[in-house]
Order: C-alpha cells, then structure tokens, then sequence
C-alpha cells in the first residue's frame, strides 16, 4: 500500500508534463458511457498514466499484431509497467482475414490465463482490424470489460477506434458479428503515422474525404488544396484533418450510437467498399481503397438519383484520384457476384439496402436501393 | 399488402382472447430497453400474437433442443406462421456442455443463409441453456437483433430468461464469455411446467427458494407451507410464486442492470453452485442442485461470519431438503480443487470473491471472502 502512495505523486507529478504534449482532448459524450479522445504526440509512452485517469484495474492485456508489436510493444509495456500495471501481451496474426472469432478465442483464452477480472482493461494497440477484435473481446469477456483504443493506423485514428462498433468477419460478409460497446478512452498518437507504409496512410485518407464529404466542406475544401503536404506528414496539418474527422464521427455517434438511424451516413461508400472487399477475400484491397471507390461510385448514383450537382461528382473523384486512390470499379470484378454479396449487407431490409447519397459536397441523403441499382451502369 | 389488412382485424379479435388467457403481465422498467413479462396459459399458442406486439420483424428464428421442439415446436411455428412471420428454426443438441461458441457459430450461420436483417427476431424456445446461447446469439449478430425469451424450465422461467444476461461457458468456467442484452418480451407459459422432468421441476424451485431467502420472507413462508401443492403443480401456486420470483428479479435487474452493485444479490448460493458445476464437468449436478448445495453452504458460512441467525440457517437448510434438494457438498468433491475453480469466478477482484451471505430470511450483506475462506469447514 506504500507503494500505491509514493506511485500517486509521481502520477501528480507527471501528469502535468503529460498535460503539454497532449494537444488536444476531443469528448465523445455519451451519459455513462462518454470518454475522452487524446490527440498528441508522444502519447503512446504516456500510456500508462492516461490508463490510470480512465479508471483501469491492475491488469491490463494488449491486443496487438506482430508488426506493430516491433514497433511500439515495449514502449506501452514499459509506460503501464511504470505506472504499475500487470501487462500481459495477446500477439495475434496480422490481416483481416484473422478478424474472426479463433483470434477472439486467442483473446479470451489468454485472459483466462491471466486471471482477468471486472475491472481489468484491454488495450487494443494496432490498426482497425486489432481494435476491434480487442474491443469484442473486451465486450463479451466476463458479459464486458473495460477496453482502450491506441489506433496505429491513420484509417483507425479517423474512423473505427471512435465510436464503439466492434466485432469480427464471419465468411458470408464483413462485421456481420459483433456489439456496440464503447472504449474507456482513445489514444491517438500522431507519431505512429510516420512508421506507417504509404498504402495504408493513403487508405485512411480515404475516410478523411468522407468526413469532407459527407459533412464537412471545409474539410473538403482544406483537403483539396493542400493535399501534398498531407502527403507528406505535415504534423500539423496531420492533427487538423484528424481532429476534425474524430469531431464528426464523435457528433454522429452521439446522435445515433446504434446506428439506428442517422449514424449510417457514415457508410457512404461502404455499401459497395465492404462488397468489393467480401468479393476479393480482403485481400486485394485496403479498407480505405475499397471505400475509396465505394464513394467515387456513390457520387456517380447520387447524380443519377438527381440529388447531386455534377460539379460536386467531379470534385469528389478528382479528390480521391489526388490521393493516389481508386475510384473505379475494375473491369475483373463480376458486378452479379456483387450484387449477391450486397444481399448479405448488414443495412439490408425487405432486399432493400439504406444506401447514402452524396447531395452536393458536406450534405447526404438516405435511399432505399436494391443491390441492382445499386451497381447498374457503374461509373468509369 | 391485402393480406396484411386482413390480418390486422383477425389479430385485433384474437388480440381481445389473448388478453383474457394472459393472467398476468409484469414489466421490466429499463427505459429504451423495457420490456413485459407475460405470465399465463397456452401462451406457447398466441407467441404469434405477442412477437406482433413487440414489434418483431418479418422473419423469426426459432433456437431450441431436441426435447423441447418434440413438445412444443411445432405449436410455436404454426402461430408464428399464422400471424405472418416467416419461420427457421435452429436445433442445437441439448445440455450445458453444448452452451458454447460452436453452438453461438451454428446460429450465426443458420441467420445468415436465411438473410436474417437487423429487425429479425430470434425466440429461444427451452431451459437456460437456450436462452443463454439464443441471447448471446441475438446480442452479436449485426451488432444486435430483437430477440424473445419463452423458457420451458421453471429455472428459465424465474432466473435466466429475466434480465438480460446472455452468454456461453468457456472450458475454464461458467458464462465466462457474454453481454448483457435484455430480450424484447418473455413469454412464460405455465402450462409447460406439467411435461417438465421431476428432477428439472425441483432444480427451478431452488431459485425460487433463493428469492425467498434473499428478498422476500412472504414467498419464503409460502413456500414452507406449501411446498407439497406446489409439488402436485397447483396452478395457482405456481403462478404465484413464478410471479413474485419474477418481479423481484426485474427489481433486482431495474436497479443494477449491470451488475455494478447490487445484482450479485442474485448470486446467493451461486459461488459454490457454479464451482461445483464446472468441477464436475457440468454433469453431476443440475444449476438448480448446485445453486441449492451453495445456498445451504452459503448460510451456514453468513452464520460463521456473525451476519445470520441459527434458526434462519434451519429454516433454510430444511425448506432445502424438503423440496429434494441437496445441501451438503458430496465427499467425493476435493476441497482444493473447488478453491482453483473459484479463482476464475467472474466475481472476483484481487483474488477475493463478492460473497452474498444471508443475514436472516428475506436479508443479505456482501462481503469479500477468499476461495480458501468460502470452502473452509463446509457444513455438513
């Protein structure tokens, strides 16, 4: 117990230096279930004393991947063993076709192992595929633990490290299991995105052009002209565009945690991304590339559908073409085989899918399609 | 669209019948996530009816077991298809060692072959066991589907069908992988209770002992006085005491959903029972023997820490016995083995386990006791 207390005035001490380097705390507010967003750089060696504010237990399990585990393991397990922490490490296989319920299995076991309790905490250290294995574990071990989200990937920083959606692939399609389960608090260090292979930084930029698109046309507007710089890892540059990305997943899901409504405008050129990727095996696209020309092709049927200005369509593929990004379906993919894979989506009701349009740059609109529709005449 | 008119008049007339079968109507108050608990006859052959009424969507699956679909399936699926749904059914083999994620898999895969959608329902039709698998089921499929509970065991019908806990066991212990997830309705027919094996009928009546003992001296003394109507299967009697097992369970859930505090209440009786359970390999005892043989431990341990009184531990140790139910943990059981499996209780937080002892009929404090504590000196 002496311990405890000599451990708590270095934690006062420290927790004022931490104070500086984090530059910015976003709030997801959601009643008992709201948590901070940190945003910063350095964060992830300040681990420790920020799993310590959320209110973790003794124990805390990382749930990472061999290849970010090179990286940064050492650097979260020495700042939770400082704080004094128990830390054991889960190592599961690396790619979305390990996003399945044996890797959940892996988690538990070792948890089980450890002798994890209620008030134990999982710390989810990778990209989205990590992250959401974690919080699913983290979800359904012990009917729910708490969990922290520490996304090393720009597509996780911006997207599936906010909002609580976890879960994993069964072969029929992507995240058909799963459960809506908050974390605890969000690290998000910029500093991991300098380490990060250039494919995937462009793959998380795709959802930082959804954002633009579907809400915000500053963002839009700020993407569009100062792109190369993004490019290369302007740091300020890199916390604007993620701040302001987290901003406007936070304000949906505040909206709409369940997605029982509003929140599916996040899918905007998800419904033909998650298809593309189902129909490859995951394996030829990035999420974010997927997406990328899930939204290309969204803008394309939203000026069909008459809700959308050509001017915006144009501005929308330019973007995503700058970024060094897809936008075309290609010619090798079957559009029936797509079409059956649509009938398996998760937003499907009555064989019609909730599909997002684009209704000019910053504005959306929801229609009933049939998977048909949805892939008719696709744009070139 | 025709058809659905017609329909609607047929189920209004029918909706006036039902309400006359349905003796009673209990509510769970948890806000957004309330729900009724309908308590009565023939209940089985108006789920069509009630499923409407919760507001289920076009297509239902139903998950049971063999026994129970020989007894009640095909009544369920002809209401069900009467009132417009279209129905699956999943049978899963039957017992406590299949309440596990290969049967969760199995559901998962039955739902998504039948295109289930996000306002898809699932009815889990038999014991805990069921319930458990079918909730757990329904709480990760899409990140959550409707689902109804229609218990076929006195157990089911006054523990596990009420109040949201889902889940499967892990082979280390019991329910050590779950969610929280309440159900849309519970339908308890009490007419099921009449094809109900002796053995299973009297594991039920150690919950509803429980609730006498933790909550309510009334049914606690109803049950001395009447134990052998309620034997015979009095109707009355039992709806009584299912009623009254039922709204202090919802009391119990609406003030602590999550058990944060005050639920483990409802874990009376359960730290023994559950060690005891999956030290033998979830085959010697039923839940309701191995919470009984808890209950009468856990007494006698509230007397040895000062909290009950002797003559309350009688009364509970012989209203125990006289329902044929067992008290003493059998000799053939190693002590330090049961102390090992405590260890992995989810309840426990550093090494000491939330223990609920009875401080006289209708009373209970908490207090934190290690395994060695809770198994030292057994009673006899």
């Amino acid at each position: 117990m002496e311990d405890r207390g000599s451990r708590s005035s270095i934690l006062d001490s420290r927790s004022s230096v931490l104070m500086a380097n984090i530059m910015r705390t976003l709030k997801v507010s959601l009643g008992d279930r709201s948590y901070p967003i940190y945003l910063g750089e350095e964060l992830l060696s300040q681990a420790g004393e920020l799993l310590r504010e959320a209110g973790c237990g003794e124990k805390v399990g990382i749930v990472t991947n061999p290849t970010v585990a090179e990286h940064y393991l050492k650097t979260v397990q020495e700042t939770l063993g400082r704080s004094g922490f128990r830390v054991t490490s889960v190592l599961l296989p690396d790619g979305e076709e390990h996003k399945n319920l044996k890797s959940i299995s892996a988690i538990y076991d070792q948890l089980i192992r450890e002798r994890f309790e209620r008030g134990s905490c999982v710390l989810a250290l990778g990209g989205g595929v990590i992250g959401d294995l974690a919080g699913f574990a983290a979800a359904t071990f012990l009917r729910g633990i708490p969990y922290v989200q520490v996304p090393t990937t720009l597509l996780a920083q911006v997207d599936s490290s906010v909002g609580g959606k976890t879960g994993v692939n069964h072969k029929e399609g992507k995240n058909l299991i799963g459960a809506f389960y908050q974390p605890k608090a969000v690290l998000i260090d910029v500093g991991v995105l300098y380490t990060l292979p250039r494919r995937e930084l462009l793959a998380g930029l795709a959802e930082v052009i959804k954002y633009g698109i579907i809400e915000d046309p500053s963002l839009f507007g700020l993407l569009e002209e100062k792109l190369e710089r993004l490019l290369v890892l302007d740091r300020a540059l890199l916390e604007e565009a993620i701040a302001a990305s987290c901003s406007i997943k936070a304000r949906v899901v505040e909206k709409d945690e369940r997605e029982e409504d509003y929140r599916s405008v996040l899918n905007f050129g998800h419904t033909i991304g998650h298809a593309l990727e189902s129909l490859t095996g995951y394996e030829k696209f990035l999420h974010g590339e997927a997406v990328a020309i899930g939204m290309a092709q969204a803008a394309a049927i939203s000026v069909r559908q008459g809700v959308c200005d050509e001017e915006s369509l144009r501005r929308i593929q330019r973007l995503i073409a700058k970024a060094g990004l897809p936008t075309a379906i290609p010619p090798d993919i079957k559009l029936s085989e797509l079409v059956k894979k649509m009938e398996v989506d998760k937003k499907a009701s009555g064989g019609k899918i909730k599909f997002v349009l684009c209704a000019g740059i910053g504005k959306t609109q929801f229609c009933w399609l049939s998977p048909e529709q949805i892939v008719t005449k696709p744009a070139a």
